[in-house]
């Protein structure tokens, strides 16, 4: 019996000719929809502004519509959040994420593990 | 009604630490399995020799058995195939992509085609 010692990796993309929308795009949102900051949400990712804002451009061009709304000035210098567009599709790309998962790793499971040593992933 | 004018793209590798299996190294052994040359294989590929000698190695060593076998010599200057481990191997990550694919396929459905003009793909 041979040990169980390798995991997988799975990364789901959406894309027209390029890809436009990932994980880190995602989780940026989210970030940005938790914080109300996009340069929070940026510095959490240790991702520059600019890199951040620019992906979220590709991403709002690509669909045809704005993920978030800045609300520029007063005491903090501002705030952004998600559209409620926005909003619903990073709702959709996570759950869309999470049930590949759900299922990569039964199906993982099935071709891998089941024939080494103790049947789980390290 | 948005039209639906976007797919995804999804990757799935094997690691350790590091990834060792994915789609490149599989579809190259499968190319050695079809031609019983690593030359061809690689070239179908636009890889070079040397890349794929390297990538096969790496896999290789980190599963801890062989997935190809080298004939040295002959009138056509020598042939490669796979072992019954590699091609037991190439097999599982054929269909565990296949498999992952087919569901994401249709999870895709279910969360981006719903609410779009055609229902379909481009």
């Amino acid at each position: 019996m041979k040990p169980c010692d390798f995991n997988y990796s799975l990364r789901v993309r959406l894309k027209k000719e390029e890809s436009f929308f990932g994980p880190g795009v995602a989780q940026l949102l989210r970030l940005v929809d938790q914080t109300g900051s996009l340069q929070t949400a940026a510095a959490t990712m240790q991702m520059s502004y600019s890199k951040a804002w620019k992906i979220i451009r590709i991403a709002e061009k690509e669909l045809g519509f704005s993920m978030m709304e800045r609300h520029v000035g007063g005491a903090g210098g501002g705030s952004s959040q998600l559209t409620a567009l926005g909003r619903d599709f990073v709702d959709r790309y996570e759950s869309f994420q999470r049930d590949v998962y759900d299922v990569a790793d039964k199906l993982f499971e099935k071709y891998f593990l089941t024939d080494c040593e103790n049947g789980v992933r390290e």
